[in-house]
């Protein structure tokens, strides 16, 4: 975060609608694909220059045109061709935006946040995907090409299900729905972390395994703030004054919204758990120490009185009786013998040992 | 949870309304029944395929069909019988569904969760229950087909009460009403389980309560979760605007919700208790080892001095004149004494013994 | 709660308006008393039936009839003559309904908790009272006969203030504020015990007092469970569309608000007072310990180096020629006694001692 | 408060309405003043009997009668000349109030707590401050004739700033905004008491500074019930239908908001500094006790080795060439010495000492 | 806060209106700069006397008059001629405000907190700025004359961007902008001192660390109460029905809410990393404490049976065969290495070493 911090605080003063990548990635060439199709046609094409998106436009087919990778001068390009508010376009380029939907006249801004598990890092990375629902048209916007869309372009590609016959609101949905759906593939991976670090909870709790609570805890975080918003967008979206939404595509979002409650409800079980653990690492290490320290002081308590014993018959007092005994050390070391099994016998009895 | 999530995610990226079942219980043929009955006449019959409903369905008496088991093919033959939206299919089959009411236009849909107490593991399973209310019918899915739904049964074959008086509005009220007076049920069991552990806290607070502890919170917890959308499930059905529901059943509906809430306000009640115990467990514990280390010591510290006592007549100093003393030895043997005697009665008067 | 807990399981299948007393007091011959009454009339009577309360139900005058036990014929009989639902009848005789008010179309139904503080457990106990209120009659269950009530009668018998020029809404809002007046009684016991603990803590911090704290804690939650409801029911009360209550008791309603509001705050205080009297527990049990601790181990520490001094003049070399020496012996002891004083005064000036 | 419980219990039967002064001051003889102005005229006069008040209610000047000590016999016959509703006098003369509004047809009423510091008891003493805001009149009723008002009396004698020119509503403000002026007079007191502390808490963490954290803190929850409910006051205020405010005051009454939510604001900033407060003391305690037990072991892990040297060399074996070195004593000496050294420089390097 | 505390207690009294400045910095002669602009023309001037500031007003052009230092007698003047309400310059006067927007019939006051870090002290420093917001002018007030709209005054000088296009609602706009990108800046300040105590956290957790993170979590308080107000502001303004705001205009307004939201995440999310922080130190301390008492004792538990073995030896009975054998104290030797290397093996295998 402090490096996306940096940048806009190097922002601060330019003039609001200035187009600045946040991100930690290299701005580069826009990798820009274009599917235009109805129930019947169906054209995909890679495209270079905004100009050739404009035929799409005017075609009365939905036209979906996925940008990867944030390339300023083609986002500005394509904003003045679709007509798109300049803020819109800053918010595209501002990587760190916190989801949100915004109501433009004649189409919705939306801001997703796209979770990916990294599989070398070991850890959650995020992405944030613009949608601009037009009445034609979906624009997507993404920092890398990701595959999380690959599904809805397949579905695209063999016409399956009912995704062909609907217009650019249900292809938002899908889109939208995508990203959820990335969202259990990570919980997964993450619910898979929670449970090898319960079992090594008990057998060995190292300082790594606190390391690694604190950083479940973290990402855990990230993705509560990711999904909480999307709540509020899909109601928002539901009660939406608009006609760029069927009444069709509403039934869809109720579904897109039980599962970002059902993340929500797991993220929240899983921070849950992680509390719990984090209360019996510290109760097993304070368990641990108490232990030790336990046996030890009764180690030491035992052998205290044997040596006061054994000073007592080391004292030089010319008439002590018993040194002058035949049996005297070895009913000494009996007596001794005895002392400690008491003393034993007693830390045992007290359930002590 | 964890082997859910794993199918969800395995599910991502199939088009929405694509039915597969999420629980793990083994899918399989279902096990259906269908009761279509009035005030005077009453059938109660086993059907295998789905053509056997259809003349039920096209009756003006009350049908209420339940299919216990989830059986995908027999639900999406169901579900064209009686004109469901797929995305409501798909729903009964994702048994991972968090409780919540949808409405569609000619039929609501209820999503609950049937709790049921395994004697055997002794722990709570969950089981997910679809309602579908129509206009003259009911259907219900469950995984199993659990006996939760018994009581309901007999009032209809015995027409105890008014049940058969009342139309399919009043039928989904018991079914829901059924799945609530189980939660009692569940309560109770939790109940006796942590009266149990408060019990065993008092006599041996060893680490397997404390486990119980974590156990029961987190079954706490889920239960909380299944309770919880009930409130607002009771309270959109009240509000909602619908023929579907009669006048009369929402005053019943008034009843179960004030049911939901007593079930509420005890799952609060035993969270409280359970938090108290692991308050007690671990300030227990803890006073335990702080008693332990308190005797031991005082034990060690009664014997250090007297210890140094016995240390000076070790001296080999040549003109040391007690050692020459015939009452030397005994009379340093009373002074110790002595000394040991006034350390436990200071001891004793500061209550640190 | 468990008793009731378990009667409730026991009936979970029943129909819906089933009466089944829940309570834990025997169920018994119902104990009824009728007042009616207007400004120039008043008649008080005990009655054994049911039918001997028509007459007094076809009356203008306002009529109160008070049911103490809760005896199922009884009302039974009652609700048929009163057409009362059986859902409400239900409510009466399940002992452990939250606070509520239910709207019908005929009357109010309100059901409270009384609390009375039992002298010989030096406990809380409940009751619940429900209330029913009519064009011209009030009916109210309790489920002992108790007194909280006779503040009522007296006014009632000796026509004191308003009461008896007023209708049946202005006796169902005294016999409210009884109930809630009844709480002020119950928290000036509680407020006793707690000075009474605090004054303990500090003197003498033993297991009992932490068990007593917890008991308290336990009565707070309890009584809030039983006062928080009332908030809403008086809210609605005054908000309610109905002829029942006139606009003359919505104003003395809005005192048993404020009443009501007092109790919660109270009750809120008590709370945190407890919550910091377990800190202080806590706290001054470690502090004890600690203190312990410290002058243990430092008696230790005083005397160890000592012994040490003893040791190293306890060794036999041949050539130590301190040994020899005449005030060898009184010499180290005067050294001994030097460094046990400077260990003193350092411990001293640190203020460890 | 018990005191006040205690008083509140005996009441507990009385009929609503009913007089009963529930402060701990002694009831007394109330000291009235009566000022009666408008731009031009000004009077200002003591009164004994409420008759004497008659004559300034009937005229069209504003009149402000000021009620100090709770005087019930005063009080109830002011009641009767304004037409005052009997809940309303009882009110004032329940000291514990909380602070509130309430609306009657032609006049409002709001009860307030002054707040005092008592300069000898160095702890914060609150008062009840009733007032009455009618078509041209102001009652105020004080417990004891406190000395918040006078800034208002005085700008009201000199004619000073716009009070004079605007009617009963902008007085009645004048009295409110005095009240919450007095708050930011006892949060600077307790603020400056807070700055003690904290300097105390480094010098000397003594337990007096425990219990003078408790009690600011118990004095700061006492403070914010006295404010809280101020915000929801002044809302009320302003979107209240009535003649008796004028838009003008309306601007004002913004104004002590904005203070009110500043008060509360400190409040909730003190109430983090001490428990912050509360935090450093709990931890440098325990760090000084650590300290404390960490060199007392470390001196004590020292001399144990050493003494166990001695002790060997006490061994009196017959076949123990070293002691029959010449310089076998000195040579152990410098072991010891080397050993002792060795172990201090191994805790330096540890950071342990 | 207590100096600002201790004026507004000196204020309590005065009438509402009379204008007294809080703030710690010394008031003196306002140092005014006038911009007025349109698309085409543009004028920067400093003034002196308030009747220098008249003509702009009158003009059609947007006004921007920007007044540092909090010259009260200049303050007034402004009021008198732009009309403007006394509790109005009150509040500008008065630099203790939380953020707010008051509307008033000609104008809007908003009060916002510029916040900047002082590079000496290394701490987060506050300034109050008040904006009047008029038909065709701004009026800004600072109590230093902080650079934080120095970007505004270069894009208008520069006719950077479209502010020149837009009226004073885009002005104000702009200048709230600055002061919301102004947070972007401490928060990457604060971040990069949250990343340097991270890491001494680890290497040195010292008493300097704690009293760190205890003053970063006192900033992000304070942080928290300037912007937190800032989101209601910000709704309010875009729900507000005023002609001195235009549509276009609101759209920017999203805007900046969008950073407002983003800045308070940036606040929670270092309190949660404070608070972790926190944590991780105390259990860091803890543990170290734990490490030396642990190692400590184990030192002194090894050699209490090795000086018991000594002083068996050390007795003086006059029949001990041992003590006769030529070989006793080399054996005796090695038994007491071998008891020490057995209680090392021990503690190595139970993990204490």
């Amino acid at each position: 975060m402090s490096k996306a911090l940096k940048k806009r605080s190097e922002k601060a003063g330019l003039q609001p609608g200035a187009l600045f990548y946040l991100g930690d990635r290299e701005a580069r060439k826009a990798d820009v694909t274009v599917f235009d199709y109805d129930e019947v046609s169906f054209t995909e094409q890679k495209v270079r220059a905004v100009e050739e998106c404009i035929p799409f436009r005017d075609r009365p087919t939905v036209t979906w045109i996925n940008v990867g990778g944030l390339d300023v001068d083609f986002i500005e390009g394509l904003g003045a061709c679709f007509n798109l508010h300049p803020l819109l376009l800053e918010d595209i380029a501002d990587t760190e935006q916190r989801p949100k939907l915004d109501e433009f006249e004649d189409y919705l801004f939306i801001v997703l946040r796209m979770l990916l598990f990294d599989e070398v890092q070991r850890e959650v990375v995020g992405e944030q995907v613009s949608l601009v629902l037009g009445q034609n048209y979906v624009l997507s916007f993404q920092e890398d090409g990701g595959d999380t869309f690959d599904p809805v372009r397949e579905r695209l590609r063999n016409n399956k299900g009912i995704i062909r016959k609907m217009g650019a609101d249900h292809l938002a949905y899908s889109l939208f729905d995508a990203v959820v759906d990335g969202y259990f593939v990570i919980l997964e991976k993450i619910g898979d972390k929670i449970e090898e670090l319960e079992d090594e909870l008990v057998v060995n709790p190292t300082t790594e395994v606190l390391q690694a609570i604190y950083d479940l805890k973290r990402q855990m975080a990230a993705l509560r703030k990711s999904v909480w918003p999307l709540r509020e967008i899909i109601s928002k979206l539901e009660r939406i004054d608009t006609k760029l939404i069927t009444e069709s595509t509403k039934i869809y979002l109720r579904d897109v919204y039980d599962h970002t409650i059902q993340v929500i409800e797991t993220i929240e079980t899983n921070r849950d758990l992680l509390s719990g653990m984090l209360d019996i690492y510290l109760s097993s290490i304070s368990n641990k120490m108490n232990e030790i320290m336990k046996v030890l002081t009764i180690i030491g308590t035992i052998f205290i009185p044997l040596t006061f014993v054994a000073g007592i018959y080391g004292m030089n007092f010319r008439n002590m009786p018993e040194l002058d005994w035949a049996w005297g050390y070895p009913l000494v070391m009996l007596v001794m013998l005895a002392i400690a099994l008491v003393m034993v016998l007693f830390f045992r009895r007290r359930r002590w040992l």
